[in-house]
């Protein structure tokens, strides 16, 4: 089912920016049993991505409403969110009055098996890399052209996930992703000033962190610090926690701290629903 | 009028890349008298944009087919093509199969005052920074949210266009247009290593310059060079070359170098018509 500013269509306007310009944000959000999970997080930074983008705030309330309509029926799916600063004419300069585009639709959940989970996943470095731009950093946008790049520089089924260097070889991401490690139990993760995308579930880890005691730096670092990492992992609100256990010819064990994460998000997800 | 795939409409499927991620390209041509101007290298750069995003490259017959028709009632106007990678399923990965969609569309030509073309214009340096990102660099894709960024911190009428930086203050280019200077009577231009967008225009004044023996220089520079410079001009397909008289506080004479090259494209149109 797709809503397209409330109305269940399948085709938008060829003059939205979101078409001529990727002028617009996005949310990707679990559904199970019905209920969008972390919802309140996923509109919070819809909200503040919105901001940056001097993009106007769009209606909470109705957007809750058609989410909880679209939501309703499914058992397990997954929810995307397409804000676009609406129609306009050519010329990248914006309308004086902004009726904003709002595209709210249900996909059916990857269903990845549980052995990503438990016994972790096979990564790569991909060779595409992420540009330097804190205007955009953080931002989940539809300009993603270096992420469809990335995507596309591999096939084989047996590896999940690409991890993204920037320009100045700074570790950042996965493709669709964020990206930790563990070493001497502290966590690490970008600081994405420059790059990336700061994931719903990259909050969550941050705030479980807090709730936990965990000591979680947010810093620059190349591939050596992460290939000497103890544990290793990426998450985002699909997948949720998958542990890394191997980057091309380096091994990581399924860590300590990885399933400890694990077992509390499992536990904040039982108390969301 | 606007053809998509061939058939004329104004709505894109929703789940098309280029709404997704802005998986994609564009073309802005001019038209006049039934003729869409610098075809040709629009159509080659087009190619050779599709060519670093590997995208398929579109059949030329096919879009030069439709071209000719939609153009052929038009007056003055302007052309815009856009080409994505296609419909697709929810992720950065590509389909197996790629269907490139192709929108084919007319515009209003906003014809500017003559005196923008004779006595000059205004631009002002955008605080929006663009980014560094040698992948996409040049290329004329649907990631526009840095110029749109740009062109939303002005509103005066009376200033035309708007100078971009990269985020370590080299200047680039305008929001809509490449940037020329004149000094000591050698023209000068961002090499675009890193950021902007290498346009159609840019490319005939190269060839311009070679052809008449002027001397051009890519290179990098920062704002006190250009302020430095004896003649500023800005160019695209739609404007042509329009001359700088001021930015912010400095002023710039419409100068002997700037006229030429304005003479010599009038010529070079006439030909090509």
């Amino acid at each position: 089912m797709i809503l397209i500013n409330g109305v269940e269509a399948d085709h938008i306007a060829v003059n939205d920016r979101g078409f001529q310009y990727g002028d617009g944000l996005f949310e990707t959000i679990e559904v199970l049993d019905g209920q969008p999970i972390f919802l309140e997080q996923h509109l919070s930074r819809l909200g503040a991505d919105c901001l940056r983008l001097k993009i106007p705030n769009p209606d909470i309330k109705l957007l809750t409403d058609e989410i909880a309509n679209v939501c309703k029926p499914a058992q397990k799916a997954v929810l995307k969110i397409i804000i676009t600063r609406g129609t306009g004419g050519r010329g990248y300069r914006q309308p004086e009055t902004i009726q904003l585009t709002r595209v709210i639709s249900l996909h059916p959940h990857p269903e990845y098996p549980q052995t990503h989970v438990e016994q972790g996943i096979n990564a790569r470095f991909c060779t595409t890399r992420l540009g330097l731009n804190p205007a955009l950093a953080g931002i989940k946008h539809l300009n993603r052209l270096e992420q469809i790049m990335a995507r596309a520089e591999w096939d084989d089924p047996t590896i999940q996930e690409g991890i993204m260097l920037d320009i100045n070889n700074q570790v950042i991401e996965g493709t669709m992703s964020n990206l930790f490690y563990v070493k001497d139990n502290s966590m690490y993760t970008a600081s994405l000033h420059f790059a990336g995308v700061s994931g719903v579930m990259r909050g969550i880890i941050k705030q479980l962190s807090t709730k936990h005691n965990l000591t979680l730096i947010e810093h620059d670092f190349k591939k050596d610090e992460l290939l000497n990492a103890d544990e290793v992992f990426v998450c985002n609100s699909i997948i949720g926690i998958w542990p890394v256990k191997q980057i091309e010819n380096a091994n990581f064990a399924v860590g300590k701290l990885t399933k400890q994460l694990q077992a509390y998000l499992m536990q904040m997800k039982r108390q969301v629903q």
